[in-house]
């Protein structure tokens, strides 16, 4: 475009961490390299923290095996934050880059931080400050608008979907029921990943709660019973975010703890699961009655990671900074999916304010009628995300009379 | 030797599955398919619930591309049982086995396992019937007498480690305290194994209670302010198993239930991690404390399994099985370690009753002096069992002034 705007490059990671926002972090220095009109790199600490307390690495001068090495790590290797800049911290924010001579800003996260970078993009535009704000789209909930899906995903369903394969089997060997609590505050996505491993007809999660359909607690041990008394056993995948009719989150019932984003902390506690696990016990009779909370190791754990969904995270990364450099508006980079039968996407630049605070949500026809399954048209939509999963074997013999 | 013991198999899996525990079900079974003496191979359902009630699979008839498959499976494929048998039981199952003409018995398990190996061999014995019963190792909690380590144990400790470096990592990204707890009844290996991951000098777990030491809230709080004075975050790896000066573990506090053998469910339940996140959060003023419970994820997970645990998994089925058509003894086949430099292990048969009841714990040299770390000899003890781990990548570079 006519700007040439020319000048350094600012980069930081925001909100919970993922296993390739990495990827996308490395994706974009590594364009940025390449880019003769973008001069210093510097990566900010914890997010806008790191740029109001002025804690920055210079990237352009870390050598590509860290690059590579990084890339492949999970979490955020540059510190993340939870913070939403107040108009004060705008104006300081301003000071350092314009001091800086930062022209290209990219902020990596969810849809909360998508608005800091909208927020960013429009003080810069109101200071008549010229620079291209950008939105890097990372978030394991996959509740990110214009989004066919998006980066981090991918590799949390992965883990979810390999974890519900193993404690089904586990729970074949010793039945009883079985409770998986799932990330996803307001989407239920990731929580709906854990169907992905199922083969045998009877294989588990049985029953799977959204937080997209309003939770009943007579209906779900209504709902246990009729699964064990059939099977002898019932796994279930339950998302940390289910709310009853009035809205209010099972989990948020045991919790006062908010972020400045105005979010209840609902994970890191195993309180949601084993107050479902004392209800079952309580009022069905059935005795063996176990609950996991997966936690952060869903988002973090290095060993579970999905090739696609590593390639896109690099990718996103990569097209926003060339999108920065060649356009003169800013924006989010968005995944779409195209129409073909072969899996196939394509990057989009969206307008910030498209992407920023509210959140997508499960379509009607992912979830099944009675509210506690999966479609398969939603397994078809998340294979591609997740990649093969592992191969589960099982003896095919008939039983010795 | 003299008897040329010949007729059928009966084997069957107990206790807690782990990932490899099905290498040594096929690893015996692919041997017996070779031993002219042995039969058929009858597979016990649940097992010796599955001998009493008769249901048996014909392993003899599965093909090898099953055999294959069930091998690389977590979890047990037969089905398990945490059922100690009553001389009323040992009655029935000689009925049975005699019936079936069973020769050769095997059981995979723990030392419960080993203890019901051990009763049967006994009330053979007493009944002139001849049989040879074997137990093969079993278990994730590495707590097995006579054995320098089991089969199971190198796979959950891949696990655990890999999960400490992803939790370590995001925290990093968002600091605070965060706790795991991890299985281990009495032997503290699977919570030590949480170190192996550590690279930098800083990083988690930086405290690590084990079942062996006494667990004291008021140290383990100091122990938890210091390195979050000093470091600004605190990751900590706890024992389900911890327990106070009395020898009463804080997780049973909150845990009525038992099974057949006495042990008390200290698994399935986030309780523990919730106790200590909250009174850390009470007594140290530190806000963000988040705790995770591994739970079954440790044990069944199908991507973190280790090479050479499963391969050895694999080896002491096999061995059982040649010792029990060859030697004229019963026995537990128990896995020794090389005294040269490189990694090197043997099979030898010990006697049921010296790996029955009775578990062991983790050395004191591999224990830390304050009792809240392991040392690095715990740590040359379980890498060679654990292979690899994840590379973990981070930037180098100097900061912006």
């Amino acid at each position: 475009m006519a700007r040439q705007l020319e000048g350094n490059m600012m980069i930081a990671q925001s909100g919970g961490p993922s296993a390739v926002i990495n990827q996308s972090l490395i994706g974009a220095v590594r364009e940025a390299r390449r880019q003769r009109r973008i001069h210093r790199i510097f990566g900010a600490r914890h997010g806008i923290k790191g740029i109001l307390g002025e804690q920055l690495l210079d990237l352009g001068r870390e050598s590509d095996a860290t690059l590579q090495a990084v890339a492949a790590t999970p979490s955020s290797a540059l510190g993340s934050v939870r913070k939403k800049p107040t108009p004060e911290d705008c104006v300081k924010i301003f000071e350092v880059l314009r001091r800086r001579n930062v022209r290209f800003f990219f902020y990596i996260g969810g849809n909360d931080s998508a608005e800091t970078a909208y927020i960013i993009s429009e003080e810069a535009r109101k200071a008549d400050y010229e620079m291209r704000s950008f939105h890097i789209p990372k978030t394991i909930d996959n509740d990110l608008r214009e989004n066919d899906h998006t980066p981090g995903f991918g590799s949390a369903a992965r883990f979810v979907a390999s974890a519900l394969q193993g404690i089904d089997l586990d729970n074949r060997a010793l039945p009883g029921v079985h409770i998986s609590v799932v990330m996803g505050r307001h989407a239920g996505f990731l929580t709906a990943a854990s169907a992905l491993g199922r083969r045998r007809t009877d294989d588990g999660p049985h029953l799977v709660y959204l937080p997209e359909r309003p939770f009943d607690m007579d209906r779900f041990l209504v709902d246990v019973k009729k699964v064990y008394d059939r099977l002898g056993r019932c796994i279930i995948a339950v998302s940390e975010g289910i709310a009853d009719a009035d809205g209010t989150a099972i989990a948020a019932k045991f919790s006062k703890e908010t972020d400045s984003h105005g979010n209840v902390q609902l994970s890191g506690s195993g309180a949601l699961g084993d107050l479902l696990a004392n209800e079952i016990k309580a009022k069905t009779g059935i005795s063996r009655v176990r609950s996991d909370t997966f936690g952060y190791l869903q988002r973090s754990f290095p060993g579970a990671i999905s090739v696609t969904d590593a390639k896109e995270a690099a990718a996103v990364g990569a097209v926003a900074v060339r999108q920065a450099v060649r356009a003169a508006q800013d924006g989010s980079i968005a995944i779409r999916r195209g129409r073909g039968r072969a899996y196939r996407v394509t990057f989009e630049c969206v307008p910030l304010r498209n992407v920023a605070r509210e959140t997508r949500h499960m379509p009607d026809n992912f979830i099944a009628p009675a509210g506690n399954d999966v479609t398969p048209a939603f397994i078809r939509y998340a294979m591609p995300l997740v990649g093969p999963l592992p191969e589960i074997g099982w003896f095919k013999g008939k039983p010795v009379k």
